[in-house]
């Protein structure tokens, strides 16, 4: 189940074709990220010619000097690299900033040849990938996840944007990387909450796919929480090789089945929406409450029976998550699903899962059914 | 030679695989582009599912009520359709217009099935094209080019932008239309001058690809200048024939086929960066002055003889486009010049013709041939 090959025993590869591109996770190994970055732009149709970097990082990462080796291991391999720091948090995924590191490339003459590497967060990523997918019609992109949300979900698959102010994310593009470097090391320091929180999707990657990874995930839930670089390795491959397969299935979403990585999201969004991105919840802590909810609504139509949701809500639990969210505005709640990007002629969708392990598109919630399970919030 | 095949004798196909679309070339028959849209909607991932359409213009075109039989012809098909207009003119492919557009676009709470129909000249199809790639990562698109310019040469090919203070087109994606409706009745009334500038694309055609078609031209000189509707319809399929060959080869400009489409282009963009968007010359006027440039650049590198130009000379001046910029700021030129997309590890790249039908990428000229020829302006 997604263990590493004997060959290349810490990579996956999310196949697209002619843009195909591996995911390598690594401990502690800054100085390979040149070698590996390289590979990646020779793998591409720039070949040899890139000669410079900007690497778009976090304010946060920046006072840590986290940038710094990167920038080394580019130099190593010829890449001269400049950083361009952005303050964090999601207001940072602004028209505002994407125009400010537009300015930052064109001062600094960068063409297609130059390489832009997303060092950071879920906020990081989201934001450079959309400068690469639009500057030139689109720079070669490195993704360096450093919080666990983003080494599990952000980064692989594609999807980079900003939020408009009448949704999250309303402004994006699907923009492939040439490589994502995921070290595990950057875990060690994350705060405990953000680290719960990206603990939710990887919940979630059980729920719609793999029950032996549910399973996983319950029966190592202490090693995971006390960050083993062994368990980790574990959650990222799991997580990561799911989401691949989901992504080289149905890249642009354009099927049903990339849909399904938004189980509990249509909620979670609703709950950002409404409490504000930088409100009480994070985004995972918003996914995990959405998942309940969504599970308390796939009860509601006799597609599960509770057990389902007392697992869910046991092994969210005992990753510290909540799975309540009390207090919130229901007009607002559902005026703000009504919005949802994955809905069609007019009626909400969900992705409600059918048993551990597979989850399904539905409309078939009635107003009702959405009323009731928003006021068990 | 491009004729129109006799099962459809008004449809040319852009061949990208699994987002392969039509060009249709029609005289005077809005009220088929219902139909047609609708077709184009359903060969595409969205289905039957669109119902709703916003038709980008500007407000010359929305002055002279032209996008109202199109908002007609959408909703005989079953899609509401409502018209959003920007100001004509360079000055709107920028930042601040998309930002009102994503606005109009949120307002009405358009999502991935709402169709942006691009309705204007090359702005507002760089422009919409722009927003469309970008909104909800990515909109139903369907060009309707209504300058010559925009028939031949921007609205196929999947190239969409805005420019940046620093250089023209910075900021932008490839992104493809699911249509192309080319209707030549909108260039009955065309203001000369814009009529002419678009010829010069055209000729450029018969120089990078088909000497037939740079024949077809000059023997043809005069029913095309009276825009005889048969001699319209050969030079838009033409045109849009060899622009769709070289898009099906290199879509994304990853070798070196789609760069061909560049001659004249490097010369053009400088005269237009030094000499203002919106200054003396009209994009087509700065092409046709640049393409003689640099065909004398050719001839300096003994890759053609003068009588080359003269005949690029006689067929441009026929068509009434100036072949001669003098007066401008010789290192303000080379200054933009080598901010030119086209180049690699710092050298200016020309494309240049070997023969009439024939033109190669080179880094060859050197800094006196680039000066010689920037004084013959």
């Amino acid at each position: 189940l997604f263990e590493p090959s004997s060959s290349a025993p810490n990579r996956l590869t999310v196949e697209l074709g002619p843009r195909s591109y591996e995911i390598e996770v690594v401990s502690g190994l800054v100085r390979e990220f040149g070698p590996f970055a390289r590979r990646a732009l020779e793998r591409s149709w720039t070949g040899s010619s890139c000669r410079r970097a900007l690497i778009v990082t976090d304010s946060n990462l920046a006072d840590l000097s986290i940038p710094a080796p990167y920038q080394a291991a580019l130099e190593s391999v010829g890449i001269a690299a400049e950083t361009a720091v952005v303050p964090p948090g999601e207001p940072s995924k602004s028209l505002a900033q994407v125009e400010r590191l537009y300015d930052q490339l064109a001062a600094r003459g960068a063409d297609r040849h130059t390489l832009l590497v997303a060092l950071g967060g879920g906020v990081v990523g989201d934001l450079a990938g959309f400068v690469a997918a639009t500057f030139t019609r689109g720079l070669p992109l490195i993704m360096v996840p450093t919080s666990l949300l983003a080494q599990v979900d952000s980064s692989v698959g594609g999807k980079v944007g900003i939020n408009h102010r009448s949704a999250k994310n309303l402004i994006g593009a699907f923009y492939q990387p040439l490589g994502v470097w995921i070290d595990t090391e950057s875990l060690v320091t994350l705060p405990d909450r953000e680290f719960r929180a990206g603990l939710a999707e990887v919940v979630k990657y059980g729920v719609i796919a793999i029950e032996p990874f549910f399973s996983f995930l319950e029966q190592n839930a202490g090693t995971i929480l006390a960050r083993s670089p062994q368990a980790l390795e574990k959650v990222i491959f799991g997580s990561c090789g799911i989401k691949a397969h989901v992504v080289a299935r149905d890249e642009r979403e354009e099927g049903d089945l990339r849909a399904t990585l938004n189980f509990g999201h249509t909620i979670a969004h609703a709950i950002e929406t409404v409490a504000g991105y930088d409100g009480p919840f994070r985004h995972g802590e918003a996914v995990a409450i959405g998942m309940v909810a969504e599970s308390r609504l796939a009860e509601r139509l006799g597609w599960i029976t509770s057990d389902v949701t007392d697992r869910l809500v046991r092994l969210l639990e005992g990753f510290g998550l909540p799975v309540k969210a009390p207090g919130l505005d229901l007009p607002s709640l559902k005026h703000a699903m009504s919005r949802d990007k994955k809905n069609r002629l007019g009626k909400i969708r969900f992705v409600l899962p059918r048993w551990i392990g597979q989850v399904e598109l539905t409309d078939s919630p009635g107003e009702d059914d959405v009323q009731a399970i928003l006021e068990t919030l």
